[in-house]
């Protein structure tokens, strides 16, 4: 692939962002353009999230220009956008390292940089940690201006509500931007998104120069000229933040340097209390195959920054997601009741599938993941058999829910719980580690987790055709182990798991996608004239109890396999086992789940092997279980994935 | 105690809402009066939500007179205010059994009546749940319309607003009656209650009678004459909620019938898409020691009806969370950093006692936990000293944040978990059951669990000493145990359990303010000739694991003990167990926690001697532990509580 590096005499000379408030106002222009070509250059070597971080130069530099970063606090939500800032913050030289292992998030993250205040990954945290840190500001702690960076999409979720609600309540001086690109990651959905449009539309900004002097907020009427002439409000705009007691300023063209400098600078001047400047910018600004792509190139694998060709994916086997998309579609098919919620995620979760075919029946609600799970819930007891896709680590957003609406009434909500376990690049605010401990202690939940593809359809069939309560399954990131695909799944008996070999010496018992790692271990173990059980659970709960107790009785040792923390399906096991007695008489049990630490950024496989969760992991547990003593010149295994 | 009842002809002759249909608009009015009256003389008998129910007599008779419920689905939010409700539907003959152990549930609750479509406890969820009956209904299923009931500190919180936005742009026809009576539980707070107040005030009821063709919502302009000579909306006014695609009618007074029936009628002639009623009333209304009391009779011990005077608690040891203000604010007094959040909750959670002496330390964030968490997220990143005080139940509303925002960043939150366990007369729903579960999965968090009121004073230091990342402390609802206090917490050693007697056959491991319980069993086991080890392990997480596997050594029996669900303390305990290898030698392990099913309101004793976790339950199990056949004669022992 061609790479084009332009030069960068500006930006060669930013070793951070106090060198930046030495240039004038056309210098930071000509920078930002610098900026954004480095950008291209860095993340068609490196994939990532260019659309958004292309959407945001000008306002990086302009911010940066204007704030006396790291005292003052810039909070980017998500932090899918960040990397301007971080090119701008002392870490251009380990760009080419994004979302590696061992090299840079690609989030922000406290312990990175000074620059990155309050680190993020999910969505609309920003306003809430900069009202924290005026608080501490307030308070006497050492830190300056709090100035949050918010999409239109994640200002949408009732979290950025709560706390517009009660920044504006505090009345304290804060700054919230509203980066308005009217597209977070699908296409924005919900009435904020249509009033953020309206505002826009009243006031396109080839009228910003009819400036008013009515149209600024209060306490900056009495200063920044420039600013004054740039910035036009229209009456009865902004109203929805101006009740929520916030100044509102715009909407300004977040691409024009001439707007952001002087608007930013009017600003920081004069602001007594919280204001909300509506900056409009576009996802992948600047390079045309990102704004022409109907994604905006939310997020790209390498690429070829001519022709702005992606790398192909490796054919292999189907995704865990595209399998789900096309089983759960194939079930809506044959039953009218089932309908699919997703928050902000259709095409990730893979209900686009489904939506292509049955586009009533598909809801988005935005990211809203505490509605969509007790809209769900709702929908499950007016009779509708509702799907709730939700990633691992999203659904968090949604535990209240899910513990109240669903689990306590007992209401047949189907959860389909991608990205389980560790998810790569993504790292450590994606992993999703703690569904399984969060769902189990929950009473008269059924708990699947697939271990292959074709487990994954029986589970979408077998949630189809549970109506007696909340059901949920779980399956990892990426790609199939590239097993055979049913017609169509079967409907498993709930409670019951499965053994795939028979032995004598030690059982290994599977719950999840690390069963292929179980196997392999086996075969290690087989080969050195040992005898092994592997078992699938598929439930964590109900749990096999009788598979559980069999293994117990008929093994020296027995090894429990996950792809999740402590509490999870180790610890159903365990409590089977402690109320069945079987530790009285002496049983060598292991528990094998995610290490009591959070695993870093790495490709899946390498996480877990950082976890400890290897075939040859399981092989050393194993014989340490037995009491074999592991030679340290084991042949390492072949990884399975 | 004088208890006053007057006739009540009307209310007589309502076997169901179905009788309320054939009554003129007097005999409505009449019959709110008759079920005013019979409310407070059940509540007088029964205690509970008296002051929230007492606002809702008219509007709970208007909607089921204008709506045909249970076809169409009624949603009180949170459920607070549905006595009437109850008394109307079928339940009068048994509002003297509620709360109390087999009676009704003091909230809605499907399992109770058809006319409980919707169970609730936590707050706004009703406007989501609704939506889903909307969809169901749009997609064939047997439900007619959708109405959800929400007050206007419900309508504060997040997912309210996440589901004002999603179902303004789905645009069906739904109801939500935005019940404003400037008062959830304590006063209220956040920029959206000031905004409620300035509609209001816009438009006093005195006005209500220059009706303007205007000011009628579209789909309603065609007809409806009576409420538009009643509904009066200014130019500007409802703003925010028609930004979000609802159309917005009042405010209507929401006691007079001759305002809420013909308003009703018309939106539910009229409507075609979300519309929003805001209805005004007043908490505790038409009975004078309610309206005059400054929390409005919002939860009630029982009273006399004709003064008003409330039952006295009987004296005896402080409640925990009296404890826990006292010691936060001795601990304030010591160290400036130290600062407070509540969502809502500044008396039920005892911060109102630092509120008290440090009025500007104390955040009362509104119903908003997940903004609450990471505020405090961000006010310990700027260096200070937060405690989170938040309920158990409630704080699973903030989960995502604890992980995400407090965990993975390492930030010294103090989470002060109060109503952990069992919790009595609020039931299911408030059960702080799972928090142990759900923080022990986390990496860095250190958890720790009150076995009495003094030792909440020590974690109470503990944790304001604790700066090295987040840690969170729990306890249960209502009164300690009488222990004395000391003059000053001391702060404990982290990860360090304590033991309180010594013996060889058996040992009681337990977590949290069971520990009563284990010491009563030890005694009736040494009665039995047994030895007796007792501990506190005061940490479920870092765990004693020097203290676990010495335990474990010494004695052929371990139990561990705890008040929360599978997947907590015990399963912590025996994930270590495992990694020592101690179940390989044999070690009878039994875990104690709550049982994998609901446990149904009752008082706390009740609840857990439902749950198996008393004394004798104890017993019974470390007996069965060391392989002696549980006598069928033993004694009951009486209980610690």
């Amino acid at each position: 692939m061609t790479q084009t590096r332009t030069d960068t005499p500006f930006l060669d000379r930013i070793a951070g962002p106090a060198d930046l408030r030495r240039l004038g106002d056309r210098e930071l222009a000509a920078l930002a353009r610098e900026l954004r070509s480095e950008l291209i250059s860095v993340v068609s070597e490196t994939g990532g999230h260019l659309g958004s971080s292309l959407g945001v130069v000008e306002l990086t530099v302009a911010l940066h220009a204007v704030f006396n970063t790291p005292m003052d606090k810039l909070i980017w939500d998500v932090g899918h956008q960040c990397y301007p800032h971080k090119i701008l913050t002392g870490r251009r030289d380990r760009m080419r390292t994004l979302r590696k292992k061992g090299g840079l998030s690609g989030f922000t993250k406290r312990a990175e940089s000074a620059f990155d205040p309050f680190g993020a990954a999910h969505s609309s945290t920003s306003i809430s940690a900069a009202l924290g840190f005026a608080v501490g500001r307030d308070m006497g702690q050492a830190t300056g201006d709090a100035i949050a960076v918010i999409g239109d999409g994640a200002i949408s979720a009732g979290m950025a509500y709560e706390a517009l609600n009660n920044a504006g309540a505090e009345g304290r001086r804060l700054f919230v931007i509203l980066n308005d690109n009217e597209m977070s990651i699908a296409p924005p959905v919900g009435a904020m998104s249509a009033y953020l449009g309206r505002l826009y539309r009243q006031a396109p900004f080839a009228r910003l120069a009819e400036a008013a002097e009515s149209a600024m907020p209060a306490p900056m009427r009495e200063g920044a000229r420039r600013a004054r002439q740039l910035v036009r409000g229209m009456p009865g705009a902004g109203t929805l933040f101006e009740e929520l007691g916030f100044d509102y300023v715009g909407p300004i063209d977040g691409h024009d340097m001439g707007q952001l400098l002087p608007v930013l600078r009017a600003a920081r001047a004069r602001a007594t209390g919280p204001v909300l400047i509506h900056c409009c910018t576009v996802k992948g600004k600047g390079y045309a195959p990102a704004e022409k792509s109907a994604d905006k190139y939310h997020g790209v694998s390498t690429f070829d920054v001519t022709t702005g060709a992606q790398a192909k994916k490796a054919g292999g086997p189907p995704s865990y997601t595209s399998v789900f998309g096309k089983a759960l579609t194939e079930e809506a098919a044959r039953d009218p009741d089932i309908v699919a919620v997703t928050a902000a995620m259709p095409a990730g979760t893979g209900v686009s599938v489904m939506a292509e075919r049955f586009p009533a029946r598909v809801f988005d609600v935005g990211i809203a993941e505490q509605h969509g799970v007790t809209f769900a819930a709702g929908m499950a007891a007016s009779g509708l058999k509702p799907f709730c896709a939700i990633y691992s680590t999203f659904l968090q957003r949604g535990f209240d829910q899910v513990v109240h609406d669903v689990a306590i009434q007992g209401l047949p909500v189907r959860f389909a719980i991608d990205r389980a376990g560790l998810v790569g690049a993504d790292g450590v605010t994606h992993a999703g580690a703690y569904d399984v401990a969060y769902l189990t202690c929950l009473p008269g939940f059924t708990v699947m987790a697939a271990a292959d593809e074709a487990e994954l359809t029986h589970m979408v069939a077998t949630a189809a055709a549970h109506d007696a309560g909340p059901i949920a399954f779980r399956y990892p990131r990426g790609a199939g182990t590239g097993v055979a695909l049913p017609e169509r799944g079967e409907v498993l008996q709930i409670g019951r798991g499965r053994v795939l070999q028979e032995g004598e010496d030690v059982a290994l018992l599977s719950f999840g996608a690390q069963l292929a790692e179980c196997l392999a271990a086996a075969k290690a173990l087989e080969d050195e004239g040992l005898s092994v059980t592997v078992a699938d659970a598929r439930f964590a709960k109900p749990l096999d109890t009788g598979l559980v107790l069999r293994l117990a009785r008929r093994h020296r040792a027995l090894v429990t396999v996950e792809q999740g923390a402590e509490g999870g399906f180790g610890s159903v096991v365990m409590h089977a086992l402690a109320r069945g007695g079987a530790f009285d008489r002496g049983l060598a049990l292991r528990t094998m789940c995610l290490p009591d630490r959070f695993i870093q950024q790495a490709s899946p496989a390498e996480m877990y092997a950082d976890a400890g969760l290897t075939a040859a992991d399981i092989a050393a547990t194993a014989r340490g279980a037995l009491g074999i003593a592991d030679t340290q010149t084991v042949v390492p295994i072949p990884l399975a994935r």
